[in-house]
C-alpha cells in the first residue's frame, strides 16, 4: 500500500488541543476552515469517517480506511490522496498532537465549480481534510455508567433510498430534529424509526436489543458501524447468540436491555427508554458483560495498529 | 424595525469579487471561512436564504428576511442579529461590492458545544453568515434561452416529516444523487419525486406543469419559493388559471410546458424531460410569456428596495 507519499513531520506533541491537515496542508486545529461557498458545506456534499486512538493505537484503522475509500466513490469524492497517503496522514496528525487517546476524523469534501463552468458536481474538484484532537465522548462517561436515557423520535430516519446512511454523510436534518425531541423530553438522545416502524439508529450510533439472551441488530436503514462490527465480533466471543435483522421497534421497547455502539465512547448501555426503565435503572449484564469485554479487548490490542510516534 | 443597528461602512465596491460577513466582521468572500468542528458544517445544521438584486434593487427582501427568520425558528438557531441588523448587513454587503447584479446569501449555523457541556444542540450558540458575490445562474443563461433538459430522478426526494423542505437547507444528499442522475444521462438537471409518485421540487427550484392553459404547482414537499411566489402573482395579473396541489408526475410528463422558478435565474422554461421533447424543442408558449412578463416587471421596480450605495 505504500506509494512513497511521506508527509512533513512535525514535532511530537506540537498541537495537543488538536492538529489538523487540509488540502495539503498542516495545521493547528483552531486554524482548520473551509470556504464558505464550497459545496461540502452549501450542499453538506461530503462524507467522512471517524477512527479512534485509545492507549496510542488506532483501532481498526484499516476498516476506516476502507468504509471511507467506499463511501468516497459512492459519492464521486477524488482527493489526491490515496488510502496510504491518509493512513499516513492521520499517524502524523496524532503524532503532531501527541494524544495517546484522540478522536481523528477524515472528511471528503466537493469544493465547487469554477467561474464560468456549468453548475454540476461533476465539475467540481474535491479534497481531503482530517483532523485529530483529545477523544470524543458522543455522551460523558459518567451518563455511559450511569446508563443513557433515551426517547423513540417522531421523526423519522430519513429512507436509505434518499440518502444512503452506509455512506457516512453530514445530513443530519431528521438527527438534530430528532435531538430536540430527546432535550425537550429531558432525555440524552432520541431513536430513529423508518417509515415501516422498524429501529434504524441514532445520533451518531448503532442500536441493540437484547432479550433473552440474544443480541438483535438491524440490518438496514442504519451505517455499517466499525464498533457494531466489533460488537458482532464480541458476541461470537462469548458465544452470544446475534441476530441481525429487522428491528420492530415495539421488539426494542419491549427487550430486556438496550445497547449503543459508536466510536465516540464505544459500547454504551441504555437504562431509560420513553420512561420505561431497564434493569432496575442500571446497565443490564449483557449489556455490562459487552461493554467490559470491549475496552477489555481493545486494552489488550485488539485490532490496534500503533501510532507512529517516532522521534520528537 | 429600526433598532439602531449600524454596520461599519466600508467604501462602494471595494470587494467587486465578492464580499461577506461573518460572525460580526466584514471581509472580501475569498476570506471567509468556517472552522471544520462546527456543526453548521459538520452536522449541516444551518438555515440558508437566497435573495438577488438587479439593476441595483434587492427583489422581495421583506419576503426572504421572513422566510429566514421563520426558518431559523424551527431550527432553534439564534443569531446576534435581528432582522433590521440583518437587512443593515446585506445592503452594506452588496455596497462593498458595488455590483447592481448580485446574488445575496444568508446563513445562520450552529457552533459546537463548548468543551466538557453534553453534546446537544442547545448548548451550541449559533451565528450569522452572508455574503454578496456577482448574480449566480443556476443555469447559464444560454441553457435558459434554449429551454432546460431534464430528467425525472430515481432518487426519491427526502420526505418533510423527516427534514421539512419550508426550511431552507443544505441537507443535499438525495439532491446531489438526482444531480449525477441527470450528468449521467446528458441532461441539465433533475426534478425529484416523493415516494407516492408527486413532483416534489429539482436541486435549487420549484416545479409548475402547464396543460390546457392552466397551471399547476405543487403544494407541499418543496420550498415555499419566493420566485415561485412571483410566479403565482404573475399568473393572477396575466388572467392564467393557476392551480396549486398534488402534482402527480404522469401529469407532468403529459404537460404541454414546463417551468421552473429560482432566485438563481427567475423562470426558466424546460424543453424536454427523460428525452420527451416539448414545443417542438423551444420554450412553450405560456413559459415565454411568463418569463417576459417576469423580468419586465422586475425592470418596473416590482417588489423592488434599492441598494443603498450610498457616498463612496
Amino acid at each position: 500500500m505504500d506509494t512513497g507519499f511521506a508527509p512533513e513531520r512535525g514535532k511530537v506533541g506540537m498541537w495537543p488541543e488538536g492538529a489538523a491537515y487540509l488540502d495539503g496542508r498542516f495545521m493547528p486545529l483552531a486554524e482548520a476552515k473551509i470556504p464558505i461557498t464550497d459545496w461540502g458545506y452549501r450542499r453538506s456534499d461530503v462524507t467522512y469517517d471517524v477512527v479512534s486512538v485509545w492507549d496510542g493505537a488506532f483501532f481498526r484503522l484499516p476498516d476506516h480506511l476502507a468504509r471511507f475509500r467506499r463511501a468516497r466513490n459512492e459519492l464521486r469524492l477524488k482527493p489526491d490522496e490515496d488510502d496510504a497517503a491518509i493512513r499516513a496522514i492521520l499517524h502524523e496528525l496524532v503524532r503532531r498532537t501527541g494524544l495517546k487517546r484522540a478522536y481523528v476524523a477524515m472528511d471528503c469534501l466537493r469544493a465547487r465549480p469554477p467561474k464560468g463552468v456549468p453548475f454540476s458536481p461533476l465539475n467540481a474538484r474535491s479534497y481531503l481534510l482530517a483532523f485529530a484532537c483529545p477523544y470524543v465522548w458522543l455522551f460523558a462517561p459518567e451518563v455511559i455508567e450511569r446508563g443513557i436515557h433515551a426517547i423513540v423520535a417522531k421523526t423519522p430516519r430519513v429512507p436509505p433510498e434518499s440518502i444512503d446512511p452506509t455512506v457516512k454523510n453530514f445530513n443530519w436534518g431528521d438527527l438534530t430534529r430528532a435531538l430536540f425531541e430527546a432535550a425537550d423530553a429531558g432525555a440524552d438522545t432520541a431513536i430513529l424509526v423508518d417509515r415501516d416502524g422498524f429501529v434504524t439508529e441514532g445520533p451518531g450510533y448503532n442500536v441493540f436489543a437484547i432479550r433473552d439472551g440474544r443480541v438483535v441488530n438491524p440490518d438496514r436503514g442504519a451505517l455499517e458501524g466499525i464498533t457494531r462490527k466489533s460488537v458482532h465480533e464480541l458476541c461470537d466471543e462469548l458465544g452470544i447468540a446475534l441476530e441481525v435483522r429487522k428491528l420492530p421497534v415495539e421488539e426494542l421497547r419491549d427487550a430486556d436491555e438496550i445497547l449503543f455502539a459508536t466510536t465516540a465512547g464505544g459500547v454504551m448501555p441504555v437504562t431509560r427508554l420513553d420512561g420505561r426503565i431497564y434493569g432496575n435503572d442500571r446497565p443490564g449484564p449483557l449489556s455490562a458483560r459487552l461493554r467490559e469485554r470491549y475496552w477489555a479487548r481493545r486494552a489488550e490490542g485488539w485490532h490496534a495498529e500503533p501510532v507512529e510516534y517516532g522521534e520528537g
